[in-house]
């Protein structure tokens, strides 16, 4: 199964995402009011958006240029003394294929042009994929928080939910 | 942005979905309990699933090998009489960057198989990431259906939560 015809797999960027966050610059924790998100389709694709707005939520699928490319299958969250979490059990960004998924929700569709909710992404993403968001497929009542469940955890788990960029 | 250089991006492939689904079989609807649906990682990443069985629930992210890389950005759900929904706003496998995605329920982990709930998708699916799905991040509460609400929508969106595969 596992050959190496199948284990090449390339994908194109269909868009970029927009954001206050940008490369090199120290993480500033913003709150997502403070900055403009925008999920910047190519023009190409547009036509692929309609109805898109009939969501509340979208997921974002999107290539983490900036990462690296770990090779590293086990971190250590940093706030954390010598816990070592699997990084499939992390949304570390440092994973063997560096793919971002975030849960954002819809402002407005202007064009080409999704305005969302933060991102904890930084400016120039390139965007894999955008889908659906829908309750009882997505939604699931009774998910946990797994080992998140220190007050550090919560705290870093809210930069997630707020989309601010941040160090793992 | 946008130039050649970000516009192609290489994943691997990171292991194989078990599924009771054979390609060109007829879809025949299956109960999620009528086999067997495991992620079978390879064993080079192995190390990084550790904790991952404290999560209910976890992100699949594969590749829709199967699928037409399509150029329609426009699909019609086939039991919508002429309703057109762009590509984005579906979740249909044929689209520009056939990337599939599920919620799926961890049932256990054993060394490098992790045995979930039903996953729409075709034994021999190459898989390209795993994450946490994590409560209050993942799961929304105001999440709504979208365009999704006559009973044959409604009957289409249970398959995906029993994941069935099924024409679109």
């Amino acid at each position: 199964m596992n050959n190496s015809k199948s284990n090449y797999i390339v994908f194109n960027s269909i868009g970029i995402i927009q954001s206050p966050y940008i490369k090199s610059a120290p993480y500033q924790p913003l709150n997502e009011d403070d900055g403009e998100f925008v999920l910047n389709l190519d023009q190409a694709y547009k036509k692929g958006l309609k109805d898109l707005d009939s969501f509340n939520y979208i997921y974002v699928i999107y290539y983490l240029d900036k990462a690296i490319r770990s090779k590293e299958l086990e971190i250590s969250p940093p706030w954390e003394n010598n816990q070592q979490i699997g990084v499939f059990a992390s949304r570390s960004p440092n994973r063997p294929n560096p793919i971002g998924l975030s849960v954002v929700k819809i402002k407005k569709i202007v064009d080409n042009k999704i305005f969302i909710s933060g991102i904890d992404a930084f400016n120039g993403t390139p965007i894999l994929d955008i889908k659906p968001y829908l309750d009882k497929l997505d939604a699931k009542t009774d998910a946990n928080f797994g080992w998140v469940h220190t007050t550090d955890d919560t705290e870093h788990l809210n930069l997630h939910i707020k989309g601010i960029p941040h160090a793992h």
